[in-house]
């Protein structure tokens, strides 16, 4: 007896949400079944938000953040200070953002130096960094990039590139606000001391 | 200074995948942005897929499982046995036939009696399993509905209405294979002890 599977639409729509990130093979399955019986569902709204956003959204030239224009909303912003935050990936900008602690612009290096991916100072957006710490008469440029081996990696090849050029600064590392000492790595734990202030 | 955010239509994109079952807002946002950036993404094919299957895919007018002919694949079927499954959604559907046990034809119920949510014999697709009941010549009706309280006031409304017109079974409670007695719960250990068979 040949066995009974969904029709082949419903396969490819579930084939399709199981490529998303963090989608296993049973919720791709429970998001279509959802999809097409639930009366809440909207999946024509979906299809519709996908195919505009792809057609739509572009990187920025300037500094790799999200545009729909020639530039993205912060470039054309007239008035952000003259400071630089360099970030690995677009989405580090929201965050930065939210907590509207920085008031400068930004550059998005599409990811960081990772020998063992492959990804080498050639794969990142760093002519068009050095480019615009030649142009913009910046004060400061801010790495915020991740407290991890890579990222440190990253910030160091960075600060060698820039030396000499601008003032340069790292985020601070220590205990995250809210956490106690109980919570907190070894590593974690040395880091904040070291960068230990007056009280 | 007003606060940037991403480009209104991934601003959109997110809104629809957040509404999804079991994707909250950081993934709704993580999802987005890897169909909008990364290389092996192809949000044409996710938005061809919804698109298609929405067209394709309706309900069997005989049992409720998924169907794009006049009827689905296993009404369809020229020689399936003449029992009855009786589950609640079609999605119940594929985990029996998986399992290969059960050679009859589905009828879904399209969910289970539930006052809480207002969900009554009405909601049900009763009437046609009835009907099947008196004009397809079934041997027997198996209730394959959850083994929790809606499932068995369902069981026991269907047992009601069928009475007399057929054989009717439910499914084994017990056990679950490789799980060992330390696992199991207090009631499923009743039932598993009350459901014993000689060895």
């Amino acid at each position: 007896m040949a066995r009974i599977d969904y029709p082949e639409s419903v396969g490819s729509l579930v084939e399709q949400l199981k490529a998303l990130p963090g989608i296993g093979p049973r919720s791709a399955e429970r998001i279509a079944i959802w999809l097409l019986q639930h009366p809440k569902s909207d999946p024509a709204a979906l299809a519709g938000a996908l195919t505009t956003a792809r057609e739509e959204v572009t990187s920025c030239p300037t500094c790799g953040f999200f545009a729909t224009a020639s530039q993205c909303a912060v470039c054309d912003h007239p008035n952000r200070e003259k400071t630089l935050c360099v970030v690995e990936q677009p989405t580090d900008v929201l965050p930065m953002e939210r907590s509207g602690v920085f008031k400068g612009r930004y550059h998005c290096l599409g990811g960081r130096l990772s020998p063992l991916d492959n990804v080498t100072p050639d794969d990142l957006r760093l002519a068009g960094l050095v480019r615009r710490v030649d142009e913009e008469g910046l004060s400061e440029v801010i790495l915020a990039l991740g407290a991890d081996v890579e990222g440190e990696a990253t910030a160091s090849y960075i600060s060698d590139l820039l030396r000499g050029k601008c003032r340069i600064s790292r985020l601070a590392q220590g205990l995250p606000v809210g956490g106690g000492l109980e919570h907190a790595d070894a590593l974690t734990l040395a880091r904040a001391f070291e960068g230990r202030r007056e009280h």
